[in-house]
């Protein structure tokens, strides 16, 4: 008998892949599995799609029973690209060096996990479109699951009045942030989770790491296993606190990744580059990733609070040799009890509650700023993108163009035999030449300049990508405050739990705007150094432009 | 009765404008009046147009008088364009600062004669399409005619046994070079008029001028007459052997040109700018025309028969307020018996005489030569062209959007009040407005450098236009001499006429090598000379750049 489910609310497809439900609705479903969410089905008209899993119950042999509508894949989930909701202008991004993570292309097949992957996990062998999600043993995405199932018994004892959103797409909800103003987080903190909220000169920050360190990340190389049929890309990071180098795949990159957004709702974990599916041994593309990875390391260990968690130490100082230390922290991270709501947990605030009209204005007067910082990063990355290419094909063309018409021009020269005439041929030659090599100065020039400001772009699209999410979690926290101050008043909650929900708000506050202000401070700096690196290059560049132009004159001199 | 005209050859018209005519033919004529050569009829299809007058007879009242078949204009003739018989190459040159002489636009029409034009001489007003040659009182290219008669009678009593040129346009018999090296050119020759072809390290070259002088044009100025009714600019000119200050318009270097051309068959007479109809008192097309002149006048002064010739002193010398001394110069230039044909009596050549098969070798060199630089100036003119309109348009414009999209990125920063962020957005802000300025200098660069570059392009394409008639005059007397050997081989030709011929080649043989040494020297000396002034300004201009970036680096530094 075939599965079918019945749709609780209307959906409306908006991305192709989807079909539309209204409430009410009987579907049929062609597994109960749900894939990060979405479950594919047939609707009434017979269209063929997916929708999500929270919008459907599913029928069991005429007996309806709830479909537990959590998405297994947690918080951390990658839906395909076909299946994210996106604005338009977020669509944009994905010209950009970096795609949002939620846009996984279905490539390191041959790059997952060493003890579950076998040769045969080769593109295309296993599975479908979602193979990773479903045919790869115990994969990265599954593990979350834990954390949810917890997140998903605490709900059930909950008994708080104040109303809790049928949404469950909504960060809010997702993040663990709904539970934890709630009072359903609880959790031994140690003393070693313990992260500190200090009051800093512009308002709450993260308090300073007392060991600061950089990690340096060297020597891409190609390494292989099982006798060459596998090929990896492998990189030496050596941490300066440590000193010891460790080696470490996209894959290591992008499990960790894939903890710090578990982990931390309220902290915008960098992006890592984007993968990619063919090219991925090309000399070009591995530069390209090693400098992203650059980035965003440098982001992870300017970090105050990523930049000391567990599993980031763990990512940068466990020796790589030994594969039982590594499994026993990798594991150790995918149990880690103080993720999500009970993140919140273990933050300690300034003693002074912060005025939530403040905070509110202040959250607000920095969700414009994202909108405006967006907007301009898009524009600006368009323009150099554009003056890059520009660069690279008509300022060369353009350049060389007018080198060969002056060699021409000494070439028909040269017919004349007068011995007057051969310093000038001479002189008019090596000028054209000067053009053409000014021509490949242009064409090389985006790659030291225009670049990195992209690649600075990219990672703050990917900062900018992060901020509505921790906004919408700070924001469902003051709303929460105003559901419990308005019924309090009308009595239907007493004062002490109130008084929770606004102990546990302010805590969220303050991590939310010691994390803005992180934000801001790392981006006076980044800009700050890019923009001078950008125009000491672009001096440089002329000044190298100016040098064979002052050679080709003085050819002229004895002419 | 309507006047008509019997075909003496066969005519395939190539041009619009003109019809095609079979030997024979009975045509009707609007006019016996020929139009620079050529008349304006019917031919028996009934096909109106122009057909060389010098192709046909007018039939009087029956009775058959040969038409005198030397085009009335002669050999400076000014034909209108549709008329002009070019190869496709020399037509694309129209797009080029310069236009052959040739290509006489309808303009100036209030800039004509003083002494001849009245208010009423507007575009239009009087006559059609060639009302400049037919209502225009004494023009400047009637006058021509007397020396084209004398030739006519020259002609009439030659006895020479060597065949005549039927083809009457030909240059070698338009330029009087037949006439001469068949001896029929008399006339006496003052000592001031000899012109000496000396000996020189490269060949024959022309007798330096030993007072050597450049002139100034400067201040064009609006001027007025007839009450206002009539505009015209006038140029100051002031020559370093007078320091005199004369005034001149631009029809005054018109007819000196036309006069020039006239007189010098061997000499590439350097073509003054192009006309133009319309907008002929902005600022630009003064401040170009004023740049064309001074070039012209450059290569003028430059050239030691030029720079020395009575017609261009007078033009240069003679009190422009003194209107009888100026007529009375006019008039004797127009007269002069010296031109054409006689213009060889003037040359004194190297003891000497040359070997004409190393002559005929170093002519078809050069004529090689010219075909190259033509084909490469024309190239680069093209590039260069191309290069300054990007440089206007495209790479201003991408500079300038860089600039806007820093500007609106610091905008976007300076929505975020931290204190620390200040200074880089009023970095970023200055780094937004130096790119804009980068892209004014990209867009003002052009005027600078490779203006000047096009100007010297034009110039020379002039002359290199001139040259196939040079070459056709010189090779046109060579075939002579071939003649004239074999004629005397078959006992048809006396030795001493044969030997008059070849002393007559050998005149204009001395006179071609020394002004193709004399474009040499020039050549050199101006495309060293452009050269150096092209690559030191795009050194000002790439320094000016990293100037302002350097500027704009520096605001960095307390940001």
């Amino acid at each position: 008998m075939a599965l079918r489910a019945r749709a609780l609310y209307d959906f409306n497809s908006e991305n192709p892949g989807e079909v539309s439900v209204k409430e009410n609705e009987i579907l049929t479903l062609y597994s109960e599995q749900d894939i990060e969410g979405w479950l594919e089905g047939v609707n009434s008209k017979g269209e063929r799609g997916l929708f999500p899993a929270s919008y459907v119950e599913i029928l069991r042999n005429d007996a309806t029973s709830t479909y537990a509508n959590i998405p297994s894949g947690g918080f951390n989930a990658f839906p395909p690209p076909a299946l994210q909701r996106q604005p338009p202008q977020q669509q944009q991004q994905q010209q950009h060096t970096y795609q949002s993570p939620g846009q996984v292309s279905d490539d390191d097949w041959d790059d997952d996990w060493d003890d579950s992957s076998t040769v045969a996990d080769e593109p295309g062998t296993v599975g479908g479109r979602y193979h990773d999600y479903e045919g790869n043993g115990p994969s990265t995405y599954r593990v979350s699951t834990s954390s949810m199932s917890r997140g998903n018994a605490q709900q059930a004892k909950s008994s708080a009045t104040v109303s809790r959103n049928l949404n469950r797409f909504s960060t809010f909800v997702k993040s663990g942030g709904e539970a934890f103003v709630l009072g359903e987080a609880s959790g031994f903190v140690k003393d070693g989770d313990k992260i500190c909220v200090v009051m800093g000169q512009y308002g709450p920050e993260w308090q300073e790491n007392p060991y600061p360190f950089t990690c340096a990340i060297d020597d891409p190389t190609k390494q292989t296993k099982f006798k060459g049929m596998k090929s990896y890309i492998s990189y030496k990071l050596t941490p300066t606190h440590t000193q010891n180098q460790v080696n470490r795949r996209y894959k290591h990159f992008d499990w960790l990744y894939a903890r710090l957004v578990e982990k931390f709702p309220v902290i915008s974990v960098p992006h890592i580059p984007e993968k990619q599916a063919t090219g991925r041994f090309e000399e070009d593309f591995i530069s390209k990733r090693r400098k992203g990875l650059i980035w965003w390391m440098n982001h992870m260990t300017s970090h105050p609070v990523l930049a000391r968690c567990d599993v980031f130490q763990h990512f940068l100082t466990c020796n790589s040799a030994d594969e039982k230390a590594w499994k026993q922290g990798k594991r150790k991270a995918e149990k880690d009890e103080m993720v999500g709501a009970n993140f919140f947990l273990t933050i300690s605030t300034p003693a002074s509650p912060l005025d939530f009209q403040e905070v509110e204005s202040k959250i607000d007067g920095f969700k414009t700023f994202t909108k405006r910082m967006d907007d301009s990063t898009l524009q600006l990355n368009a323009t150099v993108n554009e003056f890059a290419r520009k660069q690279i094909s008509g300022f060369k063309k353009e350049y060389q163009k007018v080198g060969m018409s002056f060699k021409v021009l000494s070439q028909a020269f040269e017919m004349d035999q007068q011995v007057y005439s051969t310093g000038l041929n001479q002189a008019i030659s090596f000028t054209g030449d000067a053009y053409e090599a000014i021509g490949e100065y242009f064409a090389e020039q985006p790659s030291k300049d225009l670049d990195p400001i992209m690649d600075l772009l990219a990672l703050y699209q990917g900062h900018l990508a992060n901020y509505p999410d921790i906004i919408h979690v700070q924001k469902g926290a003051l709303t929460k405050v105003k559901e419990s101050q308005k019924h309090v008043e009308e009595g239907k909650m007493d004062r002490a739990q109130a008084e929770g929900i606004n102990e546990r708000c302010n805590i969220i506050s303050c991590a939310t705007l010691a994390e803005i202000q992180h934000f801001h401070q790392i981006r006076v700096r980044d800009f700050k150094a890019q923009m001078q690196h950008y125009l000491q290059q672009q001096i440089s560049f002329f000044q190298k432009i100016t040098g064979k132009l002052e050679e080709a004159l003085q050819k002229y001199d004895n002419a």
